[in-house]
């Protein structure tokens, strides 16, 4: 295993990590404090569980608590902010605007039209607006991150390290229709692009296809690959894998997984190598 | 409704289809059999129903009986055939060849490895180098083609016609990875791409979505594009859709469909404007 260059740039400023559900926000509070930032963790309701940060200082935030939140910040002059974690796509309705925050939605109103991308950069763009620094999860602990090579035992083979780089030309190709962060190629072809379903779905689809004898795949054949599209903001939107779907890969009867090194969140990359190792998959690191 | 152009030349040399399942093959036998040619039908076994072409000539045939319908169309002194209808990707296993067909199998072979367009282009080859001339249904008939236009009462907005050209432009970009013949496009964005699964399927997971409340999509909002890959054989991989398309669609609550006028199989265009009319769905031909 090969683990990613450390190259956190030393700083004691605060950081205030606005967190979604789960692992990642808190391993990147663990990490920051370990690094002796002050860490305020703002956990956003229905997402966040306040209850896994441990001794860090954790407060409990609805979308609509906007206004709240940023009094929070300047109250404790932090300026640095990370946004981790995922969070379902929120509707109007279930944003209840408190007062302090009716202000900023025509900002929020106009993000909301158009892809991901837009709405994410509509996010940053406010932070910014407001005078805060949105930094990615990969500048506070690189190590967060697939590193280059294998992160088990197993490593891609040549034919292996074809379809993963097939898979990345594919995800490039797709890239500015703002879609496309991961997908799944088998017996040399292309078997499932992820859109709106997302990664999890799509492998369950895959799994499904080979169940029912529509799609065989050969043992140490078949592979996903994910990376980010050309021009995600990555400090918002970095894709992510997981021991889960390290799991559902395995189910489907895929050989492994191909990931742009430095460029999607592992969480922890030791833990997820022995994963690799436990469900008979390679984990790749592609540079 | 604009009927597409009737180009077909005028000739009486005799013409085989090769049929797989649907209502595309028996379609296109009455249409070729009008225009007064000899028609002689080989229906592909477990695929085509040999009951549904009537008075023509119908020889049922497994796919490891391909030597015996070589035999069958040089005694009829035929060199003119059509490939049309849905057909299972088989296996080898399958195939069960007779003596006469065993000499075939090493191009078959090798045409197994690569996507859908290489085992397809290796099926033409083949029959050109027994000396026939493989042609599309739209080099026979036409009107099985999506025409220029609205197909039904509805046509498309100016706003629906731009999403359809988004999608459209998505279908190019992944040509080259032999992949994506249809997507589905709303709220500005890609929301399902077609990968090994097929286009019922992709219909049915955007329903499922919508069903699950994880994706909303607005009256109005929505299309399916359908489309051939750039530098996709029409002749023998023309995509298609038919009035489970239209239901697919209309419960899954989009607007309507968008088709490359000329190069998509519809059957009956009349029929399936009917259709459009009572699911209440717009199905558009784009030039």
């Amino acid at each position: 295993m090969n683990a990613a260059p450390a190259s956190t740039p030393a700083t004691h400023a605060p950081l205030a990590i606005i967190a979604g559900a789960g692992d990642f926000p808190p391993r990147l509070a663990a990490l920051a404090a370990q690094q002796g930032r002050p860490v305020y963790v703002a956990a956003l309701d229905g997402a966040a569980d306040p209850t896994t940060f441990g001794a860090i200082d954790v407060q409990v935030y609805r979308l609509g608590q906007l206004g709240r939140l940023l009094d929070a910040l300047r109250t404790r002059s932090i300026t640095d902010l990370v946004l981790i974690g995922s969070l379902p796509r929120p509707s109007f309705a279930a944003l209840r605007p408190e007062a302090s925050t009716l202000r900023y939605l025509p900002h929020f109103a106009k993000a909301f039209r158009g892809g991901d991308d837009h709405l994410l950069r509509g996010v940053v763009s406010f932070f910014e607006g407001q005078g805060f620094t949105v930094h990615g999860p990969a500048d506070i602990a690189a190590d967060m991150t697939a590193p280059a090579g294998a992160l088990g035992r197993r490593a891609a083979s040549p034919e292996q390290k074809a379809l993963i780089a097939r898979g990345f030309e594919l995800l490039a190709a797709l890239s500015p229709f703002d879609v496309g962060q991961a997908a799944i190629l088998a017996d040399h072809r292309v078997i499932a692009i992820e859109a709106a379903e997302g990664t999890d779905a799509m492998i369950r689809r895959v799994a499904e296809m080979v169940a029912s004898g529509r799609l065989r795949i050969a043992k140490g054949d078949g592979v996903l690959v994910k990376a980010p599209k050309d021009g995600q903001d990555l400090r918002v939107d970095m894709p992510a894998i997981g021991p889960q779907t390290l799991r559902h890969v395995a189910e489907a009867g895929l050989a492994g997984i191909g990931l742009r090194a430095g460029r999607v969140l592992v969480g922890e990359a030791t833990n997820l190598g022995r994963l690799a190792d436990q469900t008979g998959l390679f984990v790749e690191g592609v540079p």
